[in-house]
């Protein structure tokens, strides 16, 4: 099988077993619904994966803000935190609700992304409120792209689902105001956030890979192929695209990626 | 003033300034809604304090449930705890809604219980996932044992507020299930957490007094006398119904108060 990889060639998107009598205009498992496209089991597998790896990202960074809500310099700050992290809940609720309608148990599906998740928060933990904003921007955005990347080789229901706990949840916009004043006050500190920064992505890509490693349904399904093996130079293109995104962010942000 | 105090003598509740002319059935402030209450300087300084009051306890309950969370022994637990996390979140949202729809600014008329609500919980870390449970329950029983007491006082509008974020979040019986399970499995926990309980109360009883005796508007309130002083009296008889009422949770938890 063969999911539809990027929008800007959807003509190639069909083929492999499920898909191949399908020559709609949007083709592939992309054209279909949750009930046609999890007929095949290796699909509804790898949806179960990226949903329960979704799910508990969203607990995890509802966990995260709240911690970094203690850091907040102000009661303002600390609402607005505890706010973005009310608002990762209920992603996580929408996500954990949709596993259970479709027949899975939402914490045997959230199990395998435990270790790797919490792996990376564990090697960086924050150390002042500006290094927390920072993690929260970079994480959230590139698990945002992401996710949108995939949204692309998902079924209709998936993929609305998806993008609709992508959703902003607005710490964006909060997370720049708040480090572009504190460069702007002390230029110093873009030094030490934009080696954090990269610290950050470099733990977020090797957990990432260890994940990848691990879970050979969702790995199958994010490169795009099953029976003709990995095709690797469409997975090196979505990290060039999440990356140079990164690297644009950081700068936006007035930190050197 | 004398605000109504509670529910069984409506008939001794009106008399000082702004309510003396009112002879309905219900009388004193609690007939009263918010436009006509507010007027008395006095008695809009108090409600300013008792939402900011309410408002930063939800606040802080957030973050200590958000915390507790961490130290959940199954990711089923873990999603348990955020959920009421984000309900507290909500109530939080309601109360700096109605402060901010009165002209008053939530962090400012926070600010005054920031270092005793901070206090309670640094005193009162809890060193692990039970004690974090019977610290919720003790503690949110208790404070809403409190604020219903105190709604009695309140004009109709305030009133239907702190009853509504009263609601149960679901805390209650999660932590009770939970609780009585692992005396259940191991009797000398009870003995641990009943001692534990007890500081809870002996630290909350300080805090509150710290408090009382910071906020003259809101203690004013809480006694139910302005003009005679301090009506200790009643203010006696509530701490023993408050106390009295944390005993048999206590005893229905399987602890000894």
């Amino acid at each position: 099988m063969r999911f539809m990889t990027t929008s800007d060639k959807p003509e190639n998107a069909t083929g492999g077993e499920s898909a191949a009598d399908d020559t709609a205009e949007v083709t592939g498992i992309a054209a279909q619904d949750w009930d046609r496209a999890s007929a095949d089991p290796q699909y509804r597998a790898a949806v179960v994966d990226l949903l329960g790896a979704l799910a508990y990202g969203e607990l995890a960074a509802f966990e995260r803000l709240a911690e970094d809500a203690k850091l907040a310099p102000t009661l303002v700050d600390k609402a607005e935190l505890a706010k973005m992290a009310a608002a990762e809940f209920h992603h996580f609720e929408r996500l954990a609700g949709r596993l259970t309608e479709i027949g899975e148990e939402p914490t045997r599906a959230m199990e395998p992304f435990v270790d790797a998740l919490d792996g990376f928060h564990k090697q960086t933990a924050p150390s002042d409120w500006l290094e927390g904003l920072v993690k929260a921007y970079v994480g959230d955005s590139i698990a945002s792209d992401f996710y949108r990347e995939v949204a692309a080789h998902l079924d209709s229901d998936t993929r609305g689902l998806v993008l609709a706990v992508l959703d902003d949840t607005g710490h964006a916009g909060f997370a720049v105001e708040k480090v572009r004043a504190a460069i702007d006050e002390d230029p110093r500190v873009g030094g030490r956030l934009a080696l954090w920064a990269r610290r950050l992505m470099g733990e977020a890509l090797s957990q990432s890979q260890r994940v990848v490693a691990d879970r050979d349904a969702l790995s199958t399904m994010l490169v795009g192929g099953v029976a003709d093996g990995f095709d690797l130079a469409e997975v090196g293109r979505m990290f060039s695209r999440i990356t140079e995104a990164h690297t644009k962010r950081m700068a936006a942000l007035g930190l050197a990626a």
